[in-house]
Protein backbone atom coordinates (compact mmCIF):
# COMPACT_ATOMS: atom_id res chain seq x y z
CA UNK A 1 0.00 0.00 0.00
CA UNK A 2 1.64 3.34 -0.75
CA UNK A 3 1.33 5.52 2.30
CA UNK A 4 -0.57 8.85 1.97
CA UNK A 5 1.41 12.15 2.09
CA UNK A 6 1.19 13.89 5.13
CA UNK A 7 0.32 17.45 6.37
CA UNK A 8 1.25 18.46 9.55
CA UNK A 9 0.51 22.02 11.02
CA UNK A 10 1.64 23.88 14.67
CA UNK A 11 -1.12 26.77 15.12
CA UNK A 12 0.65 28.97 17.82
CA UNK A 13 -1.15 32.21 16.83
CA UNK A 14 -4.65 33.09 17.92
CA UNK A 15 -5.26 35.73 15.08
CA UNK A 16 -8.37 34.96 12.77
CA UNK A 17 -6.68 35.09 9.81
CA UNK A 18 -3.85 32.52 10.59
CA UNK A 19 -6.61 30.23 12.32
CA UNK A 20 -8.34 30.49 8.89
CA UNK A 21 -5.04 29.67 6.82
CA UNK A 22 -4.43 26.61 8.60
CA UNK A 23 -8.01 25.37 8.47
CA UNK A 24 -8.41 25.83 4.50
CA UNK A 25 -4.70 24.44 4.44
CA UNK A 26 -5.77 21.48 5.67
CA UNK A 27 -9.24 20.61 4.16
CA UNK A 28 -7.58 21.23 1.51
CA UNK A 29 -5.12 19.08 1.72
CA UNK A 30 -7.43 16.25 2.85
CA UNK A 31 -9.89 16.77 -0.48
CA UNK A 32 -6.53 16.38 -2.52
CA UNK A 33 -5.83 12.68 -0.52
CA UNK A 34 -3.75 13.75 2.32
CA UNK A 35 -3.47 13.38 5.67
CA UNK A 36 -3.78 16.09 7.29
CA UNK A 37 -3.56 17.25 11.17
CA UNK A 38 -3.37 20.22 12.83
CA UNK A 39 -1.49 20.89 16.55
CA UNK A 40 -2.91 23.64 18.36
CA UNK A 41 -0.70 25.51 21.16
CA UNK A 42 -0.25 28.62 22.97
CA UNK A 43 -3.16 31.20 21.81
CA UNK A 44 -3.93 28.56 19.20
CA UNK A 45 -5.61 26.43 21.96
CA UNK A 46 -8.27 29.56 21.88
CA UNK A 47 -9.74 28.39 18.25
CA UNK A 48 -10.64 24.93 20.18
CA UNK A 49 -11.84 26.07 23.39
CA UNK A 50 -15.52 25.61 24.28
CA UNK A 51 -17.45 29.00 22.75
CA UNK A 52 -19.86 28.80 25.41
CA UNK A 53 -17.56 28.04 28.69
CA UNK A 54 -17.46 30.19 31.79
CA UNK A 55 -14.10 31.15 32.67
CA UNK A 56 -12.36 28.18 34.89
CA UNK A 57 -8.94 26.64 36.03
CA UNK A 58 -8.23 26.11 39.42
CA UNK A 59 -5.85 28.86 41.17
CA UNK A 60 -5.98 32.84 41.23
CA UNK A 61 -3.74 33.33 38.12
CA UNK A 62 -5.47 30.62 36.15
CA UNK A 63 -8.55 32.32 36.49
CA UNK A 64 -7.60 35.48 35.94
CA UNK A 65 -5.87 34.39 32.40
CA UNK A 66 -9.02 32.56 31.87
CA UNK A 67 -10.80 36.11 32.11
CA UNK A 68 -8.64 38.27 30.15
CA UNK A 69 -8.36 35.25 27.42
CA UNK A 70 -11.69 33.32 27.06
CA UNK A 71 -11.09 32.32 23.99
CA UNK A 72 -13.30 30.31 21.89
CA UNK A 73 -13.85 30.49 17.64
CA UNK A 74 -16.09 33.13 18.36
CA UNK A 75 -14.17 35.44 19.68
CA UNK A 76 -11.10 35.39 17.48
CA UNK A 77 -9.85 39.10 16.06
CA UNK A 78 -8.04 40.10 13.51
CA UNK A 79 -4.34 40.97 13.70
CA UNK A 80 -5.16 44.39 12.26
CA UNK A 81 -7.37 46.77 11.74
CA UNK A 82 -9.91 45.07 14.21
CA UNK A 83 -10.93 48.16 15.38
CA UNK A 84 -12.95 47.84 18.13
CA UNK A 85 -14.50 45.07 16.09
CA UNK A 86 -15.45 46.50 13.01
CA UNK A 87 -12.42 45.09 10.71
CA UNK A 88 -13.14 41.58 12.15
CA UNK A 89 -17.07 42.22 11.88
CA UNK A 90 -15.75 43.22 7.73
CA UNK A 91 -13.99 40.48 7.44
CA UNK A 92 -16.80 38.09 7.99
CA UNK A 93 -19.11 39.86 6.16
CA UNK A 94 -16.88 39.15 3.49
CA UNK A 95 -16.35 35.63 3.83
CA UNK A 96 -20.10 35.26 4.03
CA UNK A 97 -20.39 37.05 0.79
CA UNK A 98 -17.82 35.24 -0.87
CA UNK A 99 -19.28 31.65 0.61
CA UNK A 100 -16.73 31.09 2.41
CA UNK A 101 -17.22 29.09 5.50
CA UNK A 102 -17.42 30.31 9.15
CA UNK A 103 -14.33 29.22 11.28
CA UNK A 104 -16.70 27.15 13.02
CA UNK A 105 -18.13 25.77 9.87
CA UNK A 106 -14.45 24.96 9.12
CA UNK A 107 -13.67 22.85 12.20
CA UNK A 108 -16.75 20.41 11.81
CA UNK A 109 -15.46 20.05 8.14
CA UNK A 110 -12.05 19.33 9.25
CA UNK A 111 -13.01 16.75 11.36
CA UNK A 112 -15.45 15.11 9.40
CA UNK A 113 -13.10 15.37 6.21
CA UNK A 114 -10.93 13.16 9.13
CA UNK A 115 -8.27 15.73 9.74
CA UNK A 116 -7.42 15.68 12.92
CA UNK A 117 -6.89 18.23 15.51
CA UNK A 118 -5.02 17.84 18.89
CA UNK A 119 -4.36 20.19 21.71
CA UNK A 120 -1.06 20.68 22.80
CA UNK A 121 -0.79 18.96 26.44
CA UNK A 122 3.11 21.11 27.27
CA UNK A 123 1.17 24.13 26.90
CA UNK A 124 -2.35 23.98 28.36
CA UNK A 125 -1.21 25.09 31.81
CA UNK A 126 0.41 28.00 31.19
CA UNK A 127 -2.80 28.92 29.26
CA UNK A 128 -4.64 28.32 31.77
CA UNK A 129 -6.34 25.41 30.71
CA UNK A 130 -6.96 21.49 32.01
CA UNK A 131 -4.71 18.84 29.29
CA UNK A 132 -7.84 16.98 29.06
CA UNK A 133 -10.44 16.74 26.22
CA UNK A 134 -13.13 18.05 28.30
CA UNK A 135 -11.77 21.67 27.93
CA UNK A 136 -11.99 21.46 23.87
CA UNK A 137 -14.99 21.20 21.24
CA UNK A 138 -15.92 17.81 20.65
CA UNK A 139 -13.92 17.85 17.25
CA UNK A 140 -10.94 18.15 19.63
CA UNK A 141 -9.98 13.79 19.54
CA UNK A 142 -6.56 13.73 20.97
CA UNK A 143 -4.22 15.70 23.38
CA UNK A 144 -0.65 15.49 23.20
CA UNK A 145 2.88 16.62 23.73
CA UNK A 146 5.60 18.29 21.60
CA UNK A 147 7.21 14.66 21.08
CA UNK A 148 4.51 13.37 19.94
CA UNK A 149 3.89 17.07 17.26
CA UNK A 150 7.89 16.64 16.19
CA UNK A 151 7.29 12.92 15.38
CA UNK A 152 4.36 13.19 13.36
CA UNK A 153 6.06 16.47 11.96
CA UNK A 154 9.08 13.95 10.52
CA UNK A 155 6.57 11.81 8.96
CA UNK A 156 5.15 14.85 7.04
CA UNK A 157 5.97 15.82 3.87
CA UNK A 158 4.77 19.67 4.10
CA UNK A 159 5.00 20.82 8.07
CA UNK A 160 3.73 24.44 8.56
CA UNK A 161 4.13 26.63 11.95
CA UNK A 162 1.65 28.87 11.80
CA UNK B 1 18.80 15.65 -15.62
CA UNK B 2 19.32 15.71 -11.73
CA UNK B 3 16.06 17.76 -10.12
CA UNK B 4 16.75 20.92 -8.65
CA UNK B 5 15.94 21.05 -5.14
CA UNK B 6 12.91 23.76 -3.96
CA UNK B 7 12.01 26.61 -1.32
CA UNK B 8 8.20 27.20 -0.87
CA UNK B 9 7.27 29.93 0.81
CA UNK B 10 3.50 31.18 1.98
CA UNK B 11 3.22 34.63 3.23
CA UNK B 12 0.90 35.63 5.17
CA UNK B 13 1.88 38.08 6.94
CA UNK B 14 2.47 42.06 6.16
CA UNK B 15 4.60 43.34 8.28
CA UNK B 16 7.95 45.11 6.89
CA UNK B 17 10.49 42.40 8.32
CA UNK B 18 8.69 39.55 7.18
CA UNK B 19 8.26 40.64 3.98
CA UNK B 20 12.14 41.39 3.99
CA UNK B 21 12.77 37.86 5.70
CA UNK B 22 10.81 35.80 2.88
CA UNK B 23 12.45 38.13 -0.17
CA UNK B 24 16.19 37.31 1.09
CA UNK B 25 15.36 33.88 1.42
CA UNK B 26 13.91 33.18 -2.03
CA UNK B 27 16.76 35.27 -3.04
CA UNK B 28 19.31 33.49 -1.63
CA UNK B 29 18.13 30.08 -2.59
CA UNK B 30 18.24 31.08 -6.40
CA UNK B 31 21.68 32.40 -6.11
CA UNK B 32 22.26 29.04 -4.85
CA UNK B 33 21.23 27.57 -7.28
CA UNK B 34 17.69 26.61 -5.79
CA UNK B 35 14.10 27.00 -7.01
CA UNK B 36 11.65 29.65 -5.16
CA UNK B 37 8.80 30.51 -5.02
CA UNK B 38 6.61 32.75 -2.80
CA UNK B 39 2.94 32.01 -2.66
CA UNK B 40 1.43 35.67 -1.60
CA UNK B 41 -2.03 35.37 0.65
CA UNK B 42 -3.95 37.19 3.45
CA UNK B 43 -1.94 40.47 4.25
CA UNK B 44 1.15 39.20 1.92
CA UNK B 45 -1.06 40.27 -0.75
CA UNK B 46 -0.23 43.90 0.32
CA UNK B 47 3.51 43.36 -0.71
CA UNK B 48 2.66 42.88 -4.06
CA UNK B 49 -0.29 45.06 -4.53
CA UNK B 50 -0.08 48.07 -6.63
CA UNK B 51 2.20 50.92 -5.48
CA UNK B 52 -0.06 53.19 -7.10
CA UNK B 53 -3.30 51.98 -7.16
CA UNK B 54 -6.58 54.19 -6.18
CA UNK B 55 -8.25 52.41 -3.93
CA UNK B 56 -10.64 49.51 -5.88
CA UNK B 57 -13.46 46.64 -5.55
CA UNK B 58 -16.61 46.17 -5.55
CA UNK B 59 -18.91 47.15 -3.15
CA UNK B 60 -19.12 49.01 -0.40
CA UNK B 61 -17.37 46.83 2.05
CA UNK B 62 -14.50 46.00 -0.19
CA UNK B 63 -13.75 50.12 -0.77
CA UNK B 64 -13.52 50.38 2.54
CA UNK B 65 -11.18 47.35 3.61
CA UNK B 66 -9.24 48.83 0.95
CA UNK B 67 -9.66 52.69 1.79
CA UNK B 68 -8.00 51.35 5.48
CA UNK B 69 -5.67 49.05 3.86
CA UNK B 70 -3.92 50.96 0.77
CA UNK B 71 -1.21 48.28 0.55
CA UNK B 72 1.99 48.12 -1.68
CA UNK B 73 5.55 47.32 -1.21
CA UNK B 74 5.97 51.28 0.33
CA UNK B 75 3.43 51.01 2.96
CA UNK B 76 4.96 47.97 5.01
CA UNK B 77 5.41 48.58 8.17
CA UNK B 78 7.32 47.20 10.95
CA UNK B 79 5.92 44.57 13.53
CA UNK B 80 7.03 46.63 16.24
CA UNK B 81 8.20 50.13 17.36
CA UNK B 82 6.48 51.61 14.15
CA UNK B 83 6.05 54.77 16.19
CA UNK B 84 3.81 56.54 13.45
CA UNK B 85 6.12 56.00 10.77
CA UNK B 86 9.42 56.59 13.03
CA UNK B 87 10.99 52.60 13.39
CA UNK B 88 9.71 52.08 9.89
CA UNK B 89 12.21 54.57 8.60
CA UNK B 90 14.97 54.06 10.58
CA UNK B 91 15.02 50.42 9.76
CA UNK B 92 14.69 52.16 5.84
CA UNK B 93 18.00 53.94 6.90
CA UNK B 94 20.06 51.53 8.48
CA UNK B 95 18.97 49.08 5.23
CA UNK B 96 20.39 51.72 2.60
CA UNK B 97 23.27 51.99 5.86
CA UNK B 98 24.43 48.53 5.16
CA UNK B 99 23.90 48.65 1.65
CA UNK B 100 20.79 46.20 1.70
CA UNK B 101 18.29 46.39 -1.17
CA UNK B 102 14.22 47.75 -0.50
CA UNK B 103 11.74 45.78 -0.60
CA UNK B 104 11.19 46.88 -4.17
CA UNK B 105 13.90 46.39 -4.95
CA UNK B 106 14.33 42.78 -3.77
CA UNK B 107 11.11 42.26 -5.98
CA UNK B 108 12.66 43.08 -9.00
CA UNK B 109 15.68 41.16 -8.20
CA UNK B 110 14.03 37.95 -6.96
CA UNK B 111 11.75 38.09 -10.48
CA UNK B 112 15.01 38.55 -12.49
CA UNK B 113 16.43 36.16 -10.63
CA UNK B 114 13.69 33.33 -11.35
CA UNK B 115 11.41 33.23 -8.19
CA UNK B 116 8.27 32.75 -8.72
CA UNK B 117 6.08 35.14 -7.01
CA UNK B 118 2.31 33.93 -6.72
CA UNK B 119 -0.86 35.68 -5.30
CA UNK B 120 -3.56 33.27 -3.28
CA UNK B 121 -6.93 33.22 -5.29
CA UNK B 122 -8.81 32.25 -2.66
CA UNK B 123 -7.74 35.24 0.27
CA UNK B 124 -8.00 37.75 -2.73
CA UNK B 125 -11.60 37.83 -1.79
CA UNK B 126 -11.92 38.77 1.55
CA UNK B 127 -8.83 41.24 0.90
CA UNK B 128 -11.26 43.25 -1.38
CA UNK B 129 -8.81 42.31 -4.36
CA UNK B 130 -10.52 41.13 -7.74
CA UNK B 131 -8.01 37.58 -8.40
CA UNK B 132 -6.21 38.40 -11.27
CA UNK B 133 -3.22 39.40 -12.71
CA UNK B 134 -4.12 42.83 -13.27
CA UNK B 135 -4.40 43.42 -9.49
CA UNK B 136 -0.76 43.21 -8.71
CA UNK B 137 2.64 44.51 -9.85
CA UNK B 138 3.89 43.02 -13.10
CA UNK B 139 6.43 40.73 -11.23
CA UNK B 140 3.73 38.63 -10.29
CA UNK B 141 2.98 36.30 -12.71
CA UNK B 142 0.72 33.23 -11.46
CA UNK B 143 -2.34 33.86 -9.19
CA UNK B 144 -3.63 30.51 -7.76
CA UNK B 145 -5.63 28.62 -4.68
CA UNK B 146 -4.35 26.61 -1.86
CA UNK B 147 -4.27 23.53 -3.75
CA UNK B 148 -1.36 24.65 -6.09
CA UNK B 149 0.91 25.86 -2.67
CA UNK B 150 0.13 22.46 -1.09
CA UNK B 151 1.79 20.41 -4.50
CA UNK B 152 4.61 22.95 -4.68
CA UNK B 153 4.89 22.32 -1.42
CA UNK B 154 4.73 18.84 -1.25
CA UNK B 155 7.15 19.07 -4.36
CA UNK B 156 9.81 21.02 -2.06
CA UNK B 157 13.04 20.65 -0.08
CA UNK B 158 12.13 23.42 2.36
CA UNK B 159 8.51 24.69 2.84
CA UNK B 160 8.51 27.86 5.11
CA UNK B 161 4.97 29.95 6.28
CA UNK B 162 5.92 33.66 6.94
CA UNK C 1 25.92 5.30 10.50
CA UNK C 2 22.67 6.43 10.16
CA UNK C 3 22.43 9.42 9.96
CA UNK C 4 20.46 11.47 12.65
CA UNK C 5 17.02 12.93 12.17
CA UNK C 6 17.40 17.03 12.00
CA UNK C 7 15.33 19.73 13.15
CA UNK C 8 16.21 23.97 11.96
CA UNK C 9 14.06 26.57 13.62
CA UNK C 10 14.47 30.10 11.98
CA UNK C 11 13.08 32.54 14.59
CA UNK C 12 12.18 35.86 13.29
CA UNK C 13 9.83 36.87 16.37
CA UNK C 14 10.60 38.56 19.53
CA UNK C 15 7.29 37.59 21.26
CA UNK C 16 7.75 35.56 24.59
CA UNK C 17 5.50 32.57 23.73
CA UNK C 18 7.15 32.15 20.05
CA UNK C 19 10.88 31.65 21.83
CA UNK C 20 9.25 29.15 24.45
CA UNK C 21 7.82 27.43 21.67
CA UNK C 22 11.03 27.29 19.40
CA UNK C 23 13.41 26.30 22.64
CA UNK C 24 10.72 23.47 23.41
CA UNK C 25 10.56 22.06 20.58
CA UNK C 26 14.57 22.53 20.09
CA UNK C 27 15.13 20.46 23.61
CA UNK C 28 12.19 17.81 22.80
CA UNK C 29 13.76 16.87 19.85
CA UNK C 30 17.59 16.63 21.20
CA UNK C 31 16.12 14.64 24.15
CA UNK C 32 14.40 12.34 20.95
CA UNK C 33 17.98 12.02 19.47
CA UNK C 34 17.24 14.44 17.06
CA UNK C 35 19.81 17.17 15.99
CA UNK C 36 18.73 20.35 16.25
CA UNK C 37 19.44 24.32 15.72
CA UNK C 38 18.07 27.20 15.49
CA UNK C 39 18.81 29.76 13.40
CA UNK C 40 18.04 33.70 15.34
CA UNK C 41 17.01 36.36 12.95
CA UNK C 42 15.40 40.13 13.62
CA UNK C 43 13.70 40.37 16.48
CA UNK C 44 14.38 37.08 17.63
CA UNK C 45 18.04 38.13 18.20
CA UNK C 46 16.56 39.66 20.86
CA UNK C 47 16.11 36.28 22.86
CA UNK C 48 19.93 35.89 22.32
CA UNK C 49 21.67 39.46 23.04
CA UNK C 50 23.15 39.74 26.62
CA UNK C 51 21.14 40.74 29.29
CA UNK C 52 23.60 43.06 30.36
CA UNK C 53 24.83 44.75 27.93
CA UNK C 54 24.60 48.55 27.86
CA UNK C 55 23.39 50.10 24.13
CA UNK C 56 25.86 50.06 21.94
CA UNK C 57 26.54 50.32 18.06
CA UNK C 58 28.06 52.46 15.96
CA UNK C 59 26.33 55.88 14.68
CA UNK C 60 22.80 57.09 16.39
CA UNK C 61 20.54 55.28 14.31
CA UNK C 62 22.13 51.98 15.55
CA UNK C 63 22.30 53.74 19.29
CA UNK C 64 18.62 54.99 19.02
CA UNK C 65 17.78 51.60 17.88
CA UNK C 66 19.50 49.89 21.27
CA UNK C 67 17.38 52.29 23.36
CA UNK C 68 14.24 51.02 22.02
CA UNK C 69 14.71 48.01 21.41
CA UNK C 70 16.91 46.75 24.64
CA UNK C 71 16.42 43.10 23.50
CA UNK C 72 17.63 40.27 26.18
CA UNK C 73 16.20 37.33 27.20
CA UNK C 74 14.72 38.41 30.48
CA UNK C 75 12.96 41.59 28.55
CA UNK C 76 11.14 39.60 26.43
CA UNK C 77 7.03 40.60 26.11
CA UNK C 78 3.64 38.58 25.11
CA UNK C 79 2.18 39.12 21.87
CA UNK C 80 -0.79 39.89 23.70
CA UNK C 81 -2.38 40.91 27.37
CA UNK C 82 1.36 42.43 28.27
CA UNK C 83 -1.00 44.84 29.74
CA UNK C 84 2.32 47.13 31.12
CA UNK C 85 3.91 43.88 32.06
CA UNK C 86 1.46 42.29 33.82
CA UNK C 87 0.08 39.36 31.84
CA UNK C 88 3.72 38.55 31.00
CA UNK C 89 4.71 38.30 34.70
CA UNK C 90 1.53 35.64 35.25
CA UNK C 91 2.55 33.94 31.95
CA UNK C 92 6.15 33.39 33.92
CA UNK C 93 4.00 33.05 37.05
CA UNK C 94 2.11 29.94 35.41
CA UNK C 95 5.25 28.42 34.17
CA UNK C 96 6.88 28.70 37.57
CA UNK C 97 3.84 27.04 39.25
CA UNK C 98 3.43 24.14 36.49
CA UNK C 99 8.10 23.89 36.88
CA UNK C 100 8.09 25.16 33.39
CA UNK C 101 12.10 26.21 32.73
CA UNK C 102 12.43 30.11 32.48
CA UNK C 103 13.66 31.11 29.19
CA UNK C 104 17.43 31.70 30.66
CA UNK C 105 16.88 27.99 31.97
CA UNK C 106 15.81 27.12 28.58
CA UNK C 107 19.02 28.55 26.80
CA UNK C 108 21.32 27.06 28.80
CA UNK C 109 19.67 23.54 28.64
CA UNK C 110 19.32 23.81 25.02
CA UNK C 111 23.12 24.30 24.80
CA UNK C 112 23.89 21.52 27.16
CA UNK C 113 21.84 19.15 25.14
CA UNK C 114 23.71 20.07 22.21
CA UNK C 115 20.99 22.23 20.55
CA UNK C 116 22.97 24.59 18.23
CA UNK C 117 21.91 28.01 19.07
CA UNK C 118 23.22 30.58 15.87
CA UNK C 119 22.88 34.32 15.01
CA UNK C 120 22.21 35.42 11.35
CA UNK C 121 24.75 38.11 10.16
CA UNK C 122 22.95 39.34 7.70
CA UNK C 123 20.27 41.02 9.86
CA UNK C 124 22.54 41.61 12.60
CA UNK C 125 22.86 45.24 10.56
CA UNK C 126 19.48 46.42 10.76
CA UNK C 127 19.01 45.63 14.29
CA UNK C 128 21.90 47.89 15.48
CA UNK C 129 24.25 44.65 16.69
CA UNK C 130 27.73 43.88 15.67
CA UNK C 131 27.56 40.43 13.55
CA UNK C 132 30.08 38.69 15.88
CA UNK C 133 29.81 36.29 18.30
CA UNK C 134 30.66 38.90 21.27
CA UNK C 135 27.00 40.50 20.57
CA UNK C 136 25.35 37.42 22.20
CA UNK C 137 25.08 34.87 25.16
CA UNK C 138 27.82 32.50 25.29
CA UNK C 139 25.81 29.73 24.55
CA UNK C 140 25.89 31.06 20.85
CA UNK C 141 28.30 29.48 19.19
CA UNK C 142 27.86 30.05 15.59
CA UNK C 143 27.37 33.44 13.62
CA UNK C 144 26.30 32.88 10.13
CA UNK C 145 24.19 33.91 7.30
CA UNK C 146 21.01 32.98 5.42
CA UNK C 147 22.88 30.50 2.65
CA UNK C 148 23.53 28.43 6.02
CA UNK C 149 20.54 28.51 7.31
CA UNK C 150 19.17 27.19 4.05
CA UNK C 151 21.45 24.21 3.61
CA UNK C 152 20.64 23.14 7.02
CA UNK C 153 16.93 23.42 6.31
CA UNK C 154 17.34 21.05 2.92
CA UNK C 155 19.50 18.46 4.94
CA UNK C 156 16.41 18.94 7.65
CA UNK C 157 13.57 16.37 8.28
CA UNK C 158 11.47 19.51 10.07
CA UNK C 159 12.05 22.86 9.63
CA UNK C 160 9.87 25.16 11.17
CA UNK C 161 9.64 29.10 10.77
CA UNK C 162 8.95 31.05 13.82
Amino acid sequence: MVKKDKLTIAMLSGDMERALAALMLAVTAASMGMEASIYFTFWGLNVIKKNDGAPKGKGLMKRMLNIMNRGGSSRLKLSRFNMLGLGTWMMKRLMKDANMPSIDEYITMAHEMGVKLIACTTTCGVMGLAAEKESFRSEVTTVAGAAYFLSEAADSKVTLFI
